[in-house]
């Protein structure tokens, strides 16, 4: 894979932007742009939309180093370790030789050429490195700095990037309302916060499954998400070369990536569940620690007293984790070892400040289980196991549901705050219907926004191959855009400090015919812009003061406006010269209806 | 535009789905059937989906005789006029000459061979027809029966689609709190009803514009949009032919058509607002009541004192109708026409039973603009208005926004439905954001699920081109889907009698990896196919007891399956066996996890 290919969909996107930009005569699209802070090292990138007005717009940014021209990317040598100086000038961590690479963590079973003992560097030809972890055993986290009342450079970072102050950002993460996801061997991140205070975030996932798809395939798809808007990336790859592909994905990310530990642990047993043992999973989590895996969905919360109040759900269970947990107690009929060896697991995250995303592996799997007694007694575990992992210092996020009737909602959101402390919610949808495959990134798109309303603070995005098939490039572009509208339409709906702004500015540009501002602080600038050109592609269009729905004679926007020029074009004249006319009208029979009615009859 | 070219949507899709079934060897798939009625002319359609498992479902169908093979339908005649029979029954209404067709009707300014003095024959090719009115120029509306205490044909229609006693309906509609659209001159329907209490409906809007489109697309626009499952479509035609085109729709239409008289009313008097008079406006909504028109947007509640409280608006007055109404009021500084003459109006539609769809002119275009004063004062108005076109016993609905951001919503439902008695709210959206164009069916689709889960009875439907250009089949398609599943999760939502039946067969089918049935169940049945198809084409797959997202060894349902299997395939057997397993746990260590951790620490 080379650097072209990699920079593809954000520099091709770039171009287009700028190209259009250009055509009009003027620096007008959209720019990457930098907001600096107190140290030289500590720049946070943002996306500069130019106006043709002369004003800017600055909007949240989370595509990465790929699509600034300045930058100099390469995947097969990774991103500049952005933290590494922050990590290491804490001189809590050391590196050490890490955990040797077996072929089994690419799922290949005998030695063979490409197979055999490696190590990172035949993993990934990228600059050498070796695992770092908490020197002292000590928690090595955001939440044990936070606790401390320190303020690290990652806080400092992503204040800068929500518009609050430093101390906010420590005071929630301190409160475990907020997470941090960073784990100390993913240094190429750019650090983002997850919780209700802050933006509503979205994952996409990616991940080859053992039916197909390749390492550059996934890179590839990591970029592209994060170029539509994705705040962190999940890998859950179950085939082959799992540790490969997820080493390629690491070195190349931006933002924080999770994983399912489980999946591959499960490979490693050759996909026998009732064959997965602690000291099997335990590996696999060092091994995805040392590589620099920043969260990990933990399925502890399935237990075996729980797996009958499935039986008589309509869908059983539909978490892939969850089943295999489930399988495993029966097969053993024995409580979950998740659950068992809970507190040690604390000790390993804490030791990389590997975040917990506590799995909801009972969640409902179709409207007739949503809310069901399987479903909360699990989140009932899950607070228990939150609160464990605060003793160890582990930053924590709790997962959720899933498919949820409308009505059904907002009990998810209220009890897991309650249950679990406030912790930071990340849920998946929820699905709002049954009945729409192919459709499902909107009926997941309207639980979403909801949800996120009522304060989920990450939302797990659907495509619309959700229960048919694995998304292709532009299933997870649609999948993105669908997510990033749900969370917005949360930021609005909670009256984030300026999400309103972005909105305004739009609106404006639409009301003053500016079609290449509107194209620009689209959220999917291209598509607008072709819909757009479908219609009407001359590029006088662009500034013409009509839309093809109406057509000059008809548009409602154009005669509102000559409303105004009529009466002076200053909105306060217009306002007082018409307020004047009501006046005289309200004088010479302003009257309601009814006496007038009363009269003709 | 010939029969074929009409049937191609819904046979085409008719087809696919029989051969599926018949690749199958079954005779599944889905079918059109019938329910039949107290009288042999009363049969209600239905879609009759049959699944491999010998058990079919039954869902609402707004398809038409499109869909059914046994129907020879053909567009150059026209569908069956199935309500004749009833109206003619009734005996208060009269056939009479009807008003000439002018040129102008259709846009054109001079006589020419194409234009000239025509007939309704020469405007369609069809079986003759003369308009139909009230006999006595009292109101022959479904409402005024319904006030009588008659329950018609048209209401046991609509109870036995909706599953409920045809009491009810005539409560509903009696009440004012619903409306049965039913032009006396448009006998082709299927009878349908808009209320709070029923099924939440769809509208589709078409139209030609001055830019573009001819009237063969608009028919099939009509069509595509109905097989997809529009309850009404909305004719918003503004440039030529205005006056053919919805004689050729309304002729071919099985769900009511709505319509703005306004649009038509100013092309009369060439696009310029200040030259309407209530004389071109009373001619235009004449000559649109004896074509069969079923419901007009009329903008009464755009007032002269209200034009000024726009002025600081950030997007002014959006509505077209709403926009030309005010530059009227302005040009003359006068009070509405609409609203002086609202009282003739309501004899004039009470006399062919037109459904009044009161509009709101000055809904909120963007977010900044959501429930402000201009907005709700029109409301009042419109609350106003309708409890006069009740005195003319005129059946009527309330349209509603727009851009209105989550947390603003519900206040919008529930002032409507105070200043409003209850009255059918019909909204377009609402948009939950501005800043997604080429997404709006999606930031439209958040909005209207909600607003229709608290009360509204019929959504706007929004397509991907909303903001940049005309929606083409494809796009209509989207937002009609888009728009039945806010639909569908507000009936769950509201806990609609029967309306989880349909979600619960799909995960039933889902669970049991059932495929073809769930294609068949789904809402898209073509696209969900083709979404699967795409990773695993093989027709094995379609039984194959995973899917391509996990592949064999991780599905979950495949796990949960085998959970049940192992234990006996029951689902009580497993759960006593299962429970069984877990007291002995219980018995033998199964504690919270605290104690344990203690043991430890």
């Amino acid at each position: 894979m080379t650097n072209k290919d990699a920079r593809t969909p954000a520099s091709a996107q770039h171009a287009t932007s700028n190209s259009s930009g250009e055509e009009a005569g003027k620096s007008i699209g959209w720019h990457k742009a930098y907001v600096a802070g107190s140290r030289p090292d500590l720049r946070v990138p943002v996306r500069q939309v130019h106006l043709t007005n002369g004003r800017s717009v600055t909007l949240y940014d989370t595509s990465g180093p790929y699509t600034d021209p300045e930058a100099d990317t390469d995947v097969r040598r990774g991103l500049a370790p952005l933290r590494e100086n922050w990590i290491v000038a804490r001189g809590d961590t050391e590196e050490y030789a890490g955990r040797p690479v077996r072929p089994e963590d690419d799922g290949i079973k005998h030695t063979s050429p490409r197979g055999g003992l490696r190590n990172l560097d035949a993993v990934f030809p990228g600059r050498p490195r070796q695992p770092r972890r908490g020197r002292t055993g000590g928690a090595v986290t955001q939440l044990a700095y936070a606790r401390r009342g320190e303020i690290t450079p990652e806080m400092e970072f992503v204040a800068l990037r929500e518009n609050v102050a430093p101390e906010v950002v420590r005071e929630e993460i301190a409160a475990g309302r907020a997470v941090l996801p960073a784990n100390v061997n993913h240094p190429e991140i750019e650090p983002m916060i997850i919780g209700k205070r802050f933006l509503v975030k979205v994952n996409a996932n990616i991940g080859n499954s053992a039916v197909t798809s390749s390492i550059e395939e996934e890179v590839e798809k990591m970029t592209w998400a994060t170029r539509w808007g994705a705040d962190t990336v999940m890998d859950l790859s179950t085939g082959r070369n799992i540790h490969t592909t997820r080493e390629w994905v690491l070195r190349n990310s931006p933002v924080p990536i999770g994983t399912v530990p489980l999946y591959q642990a499960l490979e490693k047993v050759d996909g026998r569940a009732e064959e997965l043992t602690w000291e099997v999973y335990k590996d696999t989590v060092i091994e995805q620690a040392e590589q620099g895996v920043d969260y990990m969905t933990v399925h502890a919360g399935v237990r075996l007293p729980y797996v009958p109040l499935t039986a008589n759900r309509k869908t059983g269970i539909v978490s892939r984790g969850g089943s295999i947990m489930a399988a495993w107690c029966l097969a053993h009929h024995k409580e979950s070892f998740l659950y068992e060896h809970f507190e040690e697991l604390c000790e390993i995250l804490a030791a990389y400040d590997v975040t917990y995303s506590l799995g909801d592996g009972l969640r409902p799997g179709s409207i007739a289980d949503a809310n069901d007694e399987a479903q909360f007694a699990e989140l009932r575990t899950l607070g228990e196991l939150n609160r464990i992992a605060r003793r160890f210092d582990v930053q924590t996020m709790i997962e959720g549901p899933g498919h949820v009737p409308m009505h059904k909602i907002k009990e998810n959101i209220d009890l897991q705050q309650e249950i679990c402390d406030e912790a930071p919610f990340y849920t998946l949808g929820p699905l709002t219907t049954d009945v729409a495959p192919a459709y499902d990134h909107i009926t997941s798109g309207i639980g979403a926004a909801m949800i996120a309303w009522w304060g989920t603070a990450m939302l797990c995005y659907v495509t619309p191959k959700e229960h048919l098939g694995l998304p292709n490039r532009d299933d997870v572009k649609t999948g993105v855009i669908t997510y990033k509208i749900a969370a917005h339409a949360a930021d609005l709906a909670k009256g984030h400090p300026g999400a309103q702004e972005w909105d305004d500015a739009l609106s404006d540009a639409r009301f003053e015919f500016r079609w290449e501002d509107q194209f620009n602080l689209a959220l999917d600038p291209d598509t607008a812009r072709e819909f757009h050109d479908e219609t009407l592609p001359a590029e006088p269009a662009k500034t013409a003061h009509f839309c093809s729905m109406c057509g000059p004679k008809f548009c409602s926007m154009k005669i509102s406006q000559d409303i105004r020029r009529e009466h002076g074009g200053n909105r306060a004249e217009i306002e007082e010269g018409m307020a004047q006319k009501s006046l005289e009208f309200a004088a010479t029979g302003n009257r309601v209806y009814l006496p007038i009615a009363e009269e003709r009859s």
